[in-house]
C-alpha cells in the first residue's frame, strides 16, 4: 500500500468509523453470531497474493460486523463500560503512525516524559495524594489493565517485604511466609496475580465482606493478627474502590490504618470508579488514600480513552523497580546510567511499550477537566434516576445503595425470572445488560458509562426490562 | 469533538501520518532531546476547558516530534526493528473505532474467532508444527510482547510440573524444587518472568553458551542431570531462535531431545527471527520445533504489524488455562459454559483485550504471503551485502556468521574506538545503531528490518560508519 493509497484508504476508514458511531445505536447490541460462524466463512489458508483494501473492508462489513458486540453503543449497559471518544481514537492513530518504542527514556524521550507528565496532571485532576507525583520517590505509569497493576503492586509488596531478591532456599522460605489479603468482592485479578506470583493458595486470604459488600477493617485486623500469631508475615492488601459486582467501596481509611500498623502494602484498585474523583463532590470515594502504597484506575473504562489505558501510581517506586529491573548490555545507554530519567520498562511486565500517553493527553485536552466532569456527572445522574424508577415500581427492587453509576436491581420473584428477563432483553438486541450474584441471588446490573448514552437510552432500557418482565 | 469534527480531524491526521512517513527519512533518527526538556515545555496542570485539535497538533509538531526517536525511519538500524505498514495502522485504527473487548468469546465473537483463525493461518505460513493449530488441544493467541509469552510459558510449565494449583505448604515445597533453564544469551525477560513467578534465584539456571553463543544440548543435559541427582525437578527451558545480542539460533532439535527425555517444557522464543520462516529456504531456523511445547514470534518486530502483536502458541492449552483461569460470576455466560468457544482472557495476564487480530489480518491480506516473503528476503539480502562490505574492509571485522538480518561487527582497534564511532554516527543523526558485548568486547549491531529500508540507506550507514572511524 503506497503512501497515496494510505491517504485514500485512511480517509475512507475515518469515514467508516464516523458512520459506524452514527449508526451503532441501531445495531443489535449483543452479537448474534454462533460459535464457529465467522471461521466457517473465512478461507482456510492465507492468501498468496495481496488483496485490495476494498475487499478487506467488504469482509469487515459482511463478516466481522455481525460478530461484534457493540461496546460503543449507547445501549450498552453490560459489565463495565470500555468507553472511548474521537480524540482518543485520533491519539491511538497518531501513536500507531509514529510507531515508537518507549521501553527506555532514550528510545523516545517524548513517549516517557509525556506519560509522566499526564500522570502527574491526573494526580491533580483526581485529587490524589501528592506522594504519587513523580517529583518525589513516587510516580505513575500506564499499564495495559488493572490486572497488570494488581500484579505489579503485589510484586512490589513482596519485594518490600523480603527486601531483596531471594537468594537460596532461605529466601524461598521467607517468601513462603508472606500472606496476601483481599475481600471476596475483590476483582478476580487478585487471585490471578497471586497464582502468577507463585503464592500458595493458603497464603492468599479472601476475606468475607460485610453486609454492604465492603471489607471491614475489623475483619482484616483479625485475619492479620491471627496470621502474625501463627508466625506468618502479612504483606499485602488489595482494597477496592468500586467492586466489579456491585460497585462497593471499601473503607480505605480504616483499612489503611491496619495496613500501616502491621506493615502491609496497601494497593487500591479503583479501576472502574476512580474516574468519579474528577468531581470534587465524589472524591469521598478516595477517603484515606493517603495510606495507600499504590493505586490504579482505568481511563479506558470510564474516562473516554480507548483500551488499553490503566493508570498506576506508586508512592515509592523503589520496591517496584527492585522487583522488575534487569539491565542487559544491549539496553545500556548514557541517559539511563545518569539516573536522570525514567525507564518505564522496569515498571511492568512487558519490555516494549507503545506511546499510549498521546491518547490520554488528547482526551484531557479535548474535553478539558470541566468537560470530563460534566460527562461523569451526567452518567451518575442517569444512574440515580434509573434507581429511582426501579424503586418506584413495586415489582422491582434496587439492591444496595448505588454509589455512582452502577445500579444493581432485581425483579421481585426469584432467580429464574430475572435470568429469563435478562436473556429476553439481550436477545431482542435493543439493549445489553449483564448479571451478578449478590447475597446468593441472581441480580441484574445497569452500568451507565458509555460515551454516547443519553437519558432516552436509559429510558428505553427500563421500558425493555419491564416489557420482558410483563411477557414472562 | 462531534462526528463531523472527527471526520475532518481524522483526515488531517491521516495526512499528517502520510506526510510523516514521507519525510521521516530526513529527520535525525535518534532524538536530541535532553532529560526534562519536554516536561519543561508543558503546562504544569491540565486545562480546565477543552482545547482545539489544531492546538494539540501544533504541540505535536513543536514539542513531541523533537522528542521522538524515529523507529519508522529507514535509517533506523538499532535494537531490533519495530516495523509497521499502512494496512497495520488502518487495522489499529479500525480496532480503536470499534472499541470492543475480547476477554470472552461472547463479548465479541469476531474478536476471538478472527484471532484464532489468523494464528492458524500463520502456522501454515511459517511451516510451524501442526500441533499448534487450534483444531486439536493446542492453539494460538496474541500477547502484547514476547516477555509476556515467556512468562505464560513458564507458568504453564510450572502448572504442568506440579499438576495442580498448590494447596498448602506441601504444594509450596513442591514448587520450590522446580528448576528453570535458559542460556546466558536468552532475553532478559526469562529472568524477569522467573522473578515475577517467585522462582528463587538459585532455581533459574543461566547456562553458559558455546563459542557460537548457542546453548549446547550437552550443557543442558549436564545441568539437568546434576539437578536431578540433587533431588530437584527440571521443569522448563526457554530456547531462543535469534538472540537479541547476536541473533544466535539455539539447536532446538537437540535441546528438544533433552527436554523430552527429562520432561521439561520447551518454550522457543523466536520473537525477532521467527518471521524469517515465511521463506521456505530459511525454515531451518525452526529445525526441531516439533519438540516445543510453546513458541512465539513478534509480527510487531519484523512482520510489518505495529506494536503490540506477539503471537504465542501452545501444543496443549490445558496447563496454560489451568494456570490462568478464574471465573467469577459476573463473567459467566452460556457460550463459555458450553465449552465450544475460546475465552482468551485465560491465555494471558490481562483480563481485557482489544481486537489486535484486525491489523494482523489486514497486513497478511494486503501484502499476501508472497509480498511478505519478498520483503523478508530483501532485508536478509541487504544484511548479507552489508556483511560482505565489512569483511572486504581490512579495518573492520564481522563477528560470527550473521544468519539472517542482524550483522554484528567491529572496527579493529578496541572497545573505545567502537564506542566513539557509535556515538559519533548516532549524534550526527543520519543513522541510528546500537551495540552489544560479544566475547566481552564492545560490538556494533546492524539490524536491518525497517519497512522502508532500501539498499541506499544501508550504503549510507556504511559510509557514515567509515567516515566516523576515519575522523577518530
Amino acid at each position: 500500500m503506497s503512501p497515496e493509497e494510505f491517504r485514500r484508504h485512511g480517509r475512507a476508514m475515518v469515514d467508516w468509523i464516523a458512520d459506524y458511531w452514527e449508526r451503532v445505536e441501531e445495531l443489535p447490541v449483543r452479537s448474534r453470531a454462533q460459535p464457529g460462524e465467522l471461521r466457517a466463512a473465512l478461507p482456510a489458508e492465507a492468501p498468496e497474493q495481496g488483496e485490495s483494501f476494498e475487499a478487506m473492508m467488504a469482509d469487515v462489513d459482511e463478516l466481522i460486523l455481525p460478530g461484534i458486540t457493540h461496546w460503543q453503543s449507547p445501549n450498552f449497559f453490560a459489565y463495565f463500560p470500555a468507553n472511548s471518544s474521537p480524540p482518543a481514537v485520533l491519539g491511538e492513530l497518531l501513536s500507531a503512525g509514529l510507531g515508537v518504542q518507549g521501553m527506555l527514556w532514550s528510545t523516545s524521550p517524548a513517549c516517557t516524559e509525556l506519560e509522566t507528565h499526564v500522570l502527574d496532571w491526573l494526580v491533580g485532576m483526581l485529587g490524589l495524594p501528592a506522594k504519587f507525583r513523580s517529583a518525589g520517590p513516587g510516580g505513575g505509569v500506564i499499564q495495559d489493565t488493572a490486572s497488570s497493576s494488581t500484579l505489579c503492586a503485589l510484586l512490589a509488596a513482596r519485594e518490600r517485604a523480603v527486601a531483596c531478591v531471594p537468594e537460596g532456599s532461605g529466601g524461598a522460605a521467607e517468601l513462603a511466609d508472606l500472606v496476601y489479603y483481599c475481600s471476596d468482592q475483590a476483582h478476580s485479578s487478585v487471585e490471578k496475580a497471586a497464582r502468577i506470583a507463585g503464592v500458595a493458595a493458603d497464603r492468599l486470604r479472601v476475606l468475607a465482606s460485610d453486609h454492604d459488600r465492603r471489607l471491614a477493617a475489623a475483619t482484616l485486623r483479625a485475619a492479620v493478627e491471627a496470621d502474625r500469631a501463627a508466625g506468618l508475615r502479612p504483606a499485602f492488601l488489595c482494597a477496592t474502590v468500586g467492586t466489579t459486582s456491585s460497585n462497593a467501596i471499601d473503607p480505605v481509611a480504616a483499612l489503611g490504618e491496619v495496613c500501616a500498623e502491621h506493615g502491609l502494602w496497601l494497593h487500591v484498585d479503583a479501576a472502574m470508579s476512580g474516574t468519579a474523583a474528577l468531581c470534587p463532590e465524589l472524591r469521598w470515594i478516595h477517603d484515606g488514600l493517603e495510606r495507600a502504597d499504590s493505586y490504579c484506575f482505568n481511563p479506558h473504562k470510564w474516562m473516554f480513552t480507548n483500551f488499553d489505558c490503566d493508570c498506576f501510581w506508586v508512592a515509592d517506586r523503589g520496591p517496584l523497580l527492585a522487583a522488575l529491573s534487569i539491565l542487559p548490555e544491549y539496553l545500556r545507554n548514557q541517559a539511563s546510567e545518569s539516573g536522570a530519567v525514567i525507564d518505564y520498562r522496569d515498571w511492568h511486565v512487558p519490555l516494549g511499550r507503545r506511546f499510549r500517553a498521546l491518547k490520554l493527553w488528547f482526551v484531557i485536552r479535548s474535553y478539558g477537566v470541566a468537560g470530563l466532569q460534566a460527562a461523569v456527572r451526567g452518567h451518575v445522574a442517569l444512574a440515580r434516576e434509573f434507581a429511582a424508577w426501579v424503586r418506584d415500581d413495586p415489582d422491582w427492587e434496587v439492591v444496595g445503595e448505588p454509589p455512582l453509576n452502577l445500579v444493581c436491581f432485581r425483579r421481585r420473584g426469584g432467580d429464574d425470572a430475572n435470568e429469563r428477563i435478562l436473556e429476553a432483553v439481550n436477545a431482542a438486541g435493543r439493549v445489553f445488560l449483564t448479571h451478578t450474584k449478590l447475597d446468593g441471588r441472581y441480580t441484574l446490573r445497569m452500568s451507565i458509562g458509555q460515551t454516547r448514552t443519553e437519558r432516552r437510552h436509559v429510558e428505553r432500557a427500563w421500558k425493555e426490562l419491564r416489557r420482558a418482565a410483563a411477557e414472562l
